[in-house]
């Protein structure tokens, strides 16, 4: 088995002898800015608020998520992660059928069977460059659909559908009386966050839950923060009456406050991955041995031409120089020439980008 | 409404307008000794641990766990605070019926209605001090019984069932394939453990797990760390089926092996909860206005003996002196002339109880 999570490292010290400490870890998907130095300063200072229960209501968090995400702090729920929030989520639609945008993240279709649901997948097609086609998804959304799952952008193809085609789906989706879950786990990476997110479609549309979360983008997976936006009083409440109280860790709580409101680290954390984006994907243009699908995450898909190499081969092979990329083969849908990366500084990117090339010419 | 949890201190600013920095918290259950100061020296040195994914499998933390309660790592599992392992426990097991001794902590009959099942309860008996009958009980335990739910020592009585007791009902249990949850978040504050701990009983008895958490006797409910002990792995692996990945933060991992062995902190806290528990029980004994349950953990229940006035009259008439002691009268099988406080500081005690004679004398 060579396709780990981007956080199982220590299965890989288990399975390879290799100290995690050793490794680059390419396959997180994690801002390689690190942490914010807000939150460097101010947490430890901190450190009393263990002492205490959390707000059950976590107000104060909801009020900076509420400024950050420009949504009221009503239709706002936060969460041990993301992961509490699509388990939550789901279980409260509890929805018979489930139709999910893949390859995607495997947490949706677990949790949807779990509360005893069926999954049925929409493929996103290689030869459409994973691209959703609106009216062939449209024709999928039959009326037994109960929920609709969008990773967006989405993992691992870093594939984003515009905000624009999002509201034409969600026309679509009330119409039929389909619930539609979002996960931007991802879209704070993306150029223009305007032009995909549907944080402000949830104002419009009552079938509309976006989650989001802090472990990517703020660099925190350890703190395990994520919230959700949902104007639907109902489902807020059926998810509150699932929900566990003070989930989350108080000093995860002040975290998120220091880190939501730390504008300089957003800005250059933006700009310094559309910088890599673009100069990773000028490189690769010009290898004639690879193909690959047109990023708009911090991470990228890409495909070896060479029929006698594949992602779990190349993984070794990069393993063994302690650079740690994302072997894909346990994801529907794609064929086992694909592996994924995600942009950390540029001495480590071109590092790994050298080393690959040098597997891959040698054949 | 006066029966507030003792978390819930931004409700009292609301409800009162009084700012919680000013109170004084007597129903929390929280150790008044504070932070441990090993983790006060060594957390905040370690901010860096958020910045990646806890190990999936907590190992180190399980580790540090087995040498605390003497029990194998295979056989600890941990979780978001007790409470998500109480919710988790209850899910897999998923009892059609469960039997609850009470009056007790209200999210184990929340959970059971939550999962479909129908709770009864052994209604502890005042005439009896709160303490089990053994042999009533076993006349309750009857086939339709899935699961047996003890909170031991019992909040809100600070009553106890003996180890030796415990071995009896769970022998008969066992043979009634009964399934027991013991949750013991109280029980470190006993006088002697050995005495009353289940956790020696899992290494015999594969129908017993017992639950335990870090938010009372380490005095960090914000951190949110519980961990259970069960030798039963079937039970186990249905656990570890429905967990979410990564429920408990990179910090609180940490934070849970500094405060495990700082063995300074638990022997010193031992000491003074007992200490303290002595010295209160004398002063009590000495009031011909109450009556109170002998208590074996870090708080006691009393009854004021004055007709005309109860639990929640007193609750207010405290606060007006910024002394919040926990009003219980939504417990069940209590009447309402009952409340709780824990013990802190011998000062605060003091200042507490020579403010509830004043009030009790003045009728």
């Amino acid at each position: 088995m060579t396709n780990f999570h981007g956080s199982d490292l220590e299965r890989i010290e288990e399975a390879y002898g290799i100290k995690k400490e050793t490794l680059i870890n390419f396959s997180a998907n994690v801002n390689p800015l690190g942490l914010s130095n807000s939150l460097l300063e101010n947490l430890p200072k901190r450190i009393d608020l263990i002492a205490s229960y959390p707000d059950r209501n976590y107000s104060s968090l909801r009020t900076t998520i509420g400024i950050y995400t420009n949504t009221n702090i009503d239709n706002i729920i936060v969460g041990n992660g993301s992961t509490e929030l699509i388990s939550l989520c789901i279980k409260a639609l509890s929805p018979k059928k489930a139709l999910i945008i893949g390859p995607t993240y495997s947490e949706y279709e677990r949790e949807v069977k779990l509360n005893g649901g069926i999954v049925s997948y929409y493929a996103l097609d290689e030869k459409n460059n994973f691209q959703v086609d609106i009216d062939t998804l449209k024709d999928k959304l039959t009326d037994n659909i109960g929920m609709l799952i969008i990773c967006n952008p989405n993992n691992p193809t870093s594939t984003a559908i515009k905000k624009a085609e999002l509201n034409n789906i969600l026309k679509d989706c009330k119409k039929k009386n389909i619930f539609v879950l979002i996960d931007e786990t991802y879209v704070e990476f993306v150029t223009d966050i305007q032009d995909v997110s549907a944080v402000e479609l949830t104002k419009k549309y009552e079938n509309l839950i976006v989650l989001r979360g802090v472990s990517k983008f703020f660099s925190a997976p350890g703190l395990r923060l994520g919230y959700a936006i949902c104007s639907n009083k109902a489902h807020l409440e059926k998810i509150e009456y699932y929900k566990n109280p003070w989930t989350i860790n108080a000093l995860a709580a002040y975290a998120g406050e220091l880190m939501l409101t730390d504008t300089n680290y957003i800005e250059k954390t933006v700009e310094f991955i559309s910088s890599e984006r673009k100069r990773i994907i000028d490189v690769l243009s010009n290898w004639n041995f690879v193909s690959f699908i047109e990023p708009t995450a911090n991470f990228i898909l890409v495909k070896i031409l060479n029929q006698n190499m594949d992602g779990s081969t190349l993984f070794n092979k990069l393993l063994e120089q302690r650079l740690m990329i994302r072997d894909v083969s346990n994801f529907n849908f794609l064929d086992k020439q694909f592996f994924r990366f995600c942009f950390l500084k540029e001495k480590e990117n071109d590092l790994l980008l050298n080393t690959i090339k040098n597997i891959l010419q040698e054949r």
